[in-house]
């Protein structure tokens, strides 16, 4: 397996491309076993109770696994998602940064399928997993 | 079938309990067939392009289901998303809002299911589909 | 919207194609608004408790929807599912056919995405609801 | 972790309670990182082409993941899927039985969530992944 992109490329990527996320954001690592990204948690992202919102983690699995598929086949701007599931388990912990592990499982040269664990930093038990298909435009 | 909160109520309702979002999105109306909430495109929505994110489409169907099931169930602040499924078929209109008609599949004791169809206002075509369970919790 | 393939040529094309399935599931109607599918119920699909199992109302669906798709674009062998999301909702009613009920939302030139609402026959009230993606071999 | 049932209570469990699908499928292992569950294919699991169907594919992932939460709490005969996803990935390897690795993420009081990977045994590359919501009757 090849990382056509590594963390630093990635969050310039982000920062670039999509400046109203880039802030809350972040790629932490990318290795052969897969991608690790943060949201940092801020007013914005909570539900009554002080709670992450569930589009919140939403927007953290899909950004995670889009820069998954970047890190595998480079910067494409037009890959999007065409279908995710989503599944809420736990209730994330007030005021801590979540972080999503994400795994390629296929890409293919249409098609990408990822999926991710998002936890509490800190904790082992996940609060949400997702999996997501990407459409790869041609080149 | 009763209506437990009508439209007013509802918004009344996003206005108190979700401050942060109640701006972007609100009910435009509620009927025996179903529930129509609405997300006022703003440049916070936006991808590359123009269109409006995958994240702020799932946020707007979350919003429609959690307030359709409201809208049978009265005022339940505790009601949470356990599982979500969505599909993003097109590319919405730039510039232009989105509407999602959601209709109640089932109201049980403990969980409800919901799905929505999302659309470019003025559009029939939908840009994306949707269906979320959600949990009630013991009154 | 053209029909490419009616009832009669669904049903020869299970026969021919799908012998293993035709003797269970049969095309009802096909028009502009949807297509209806039956699911003829025999022991064969019971769980205990005499209610249809879970994966027998998915294959009820995805030959639903598959059948949808070809009678929007003719006898393509080759279209396969690449993603589903199916919600039980009720159990179905003992002893009764089941039919799914399912309409096109998107035709793309590679990704089509339909859904299904699954019920007892005679029933209003959904057992199941389904949506899926199919992938189209270019011609 | 407690194993409340090990790989032949859960066999003996499926040999009694389903008959109908208990030649096809069985427990190959439970242990604390999951379970593994087998179909055994033979004629009735085909497509044309050789290839293992989607349904039956989603009934290995139902079985694997129902009998991986039976593993934790026990025989309770009616825990029922509330939800499933599945992503077919890669066509499954003509004549080869298929395994499914399932992992429990969320053991509830009223709902369980696991997912699964499946793969053509002796190949790594998985042919499909699935997310499930049981929910699990009171006491």
């Amino acid at each position: 397996m090849t990382i056509a992109m590594d963390r630093d490329a990635l969050n310039a990527f982000l920062a670039r491309d999509f400046p109203q996320v880039a802030g809350s954001y972040r790629v932490e690592s990318v290795g052969p076993e897969g991608l690790v990204a943060r949201l940092v948690v801020d007013e914005g992202h909570l539900r009554p109770g002080g709670t992450v919102s569930g589009p919140s983690m939403f927007a953290l699995a899909d950004l995670a696994i889009y820069c998954a598929i970047l890190s595998r086949i480079g910067p494409v701007g037009l890959a999007v998602t065409t279908s995710a599931s989503i599944d809420f388990m736990r209730k994330p912990v007030a005021g801590v940064d979540l972080l999503a592990e994400c795994r390629v499982l296929k890409l293919g040269r249409v098609l990408a399928v990822a999926d991710a664990l998002i936890h509490s930093e800190g904790l082992d038990e996940p609060v949400a997993r997702c999996s997501m298909t990407y459409s790869i435009p041609p080149k």
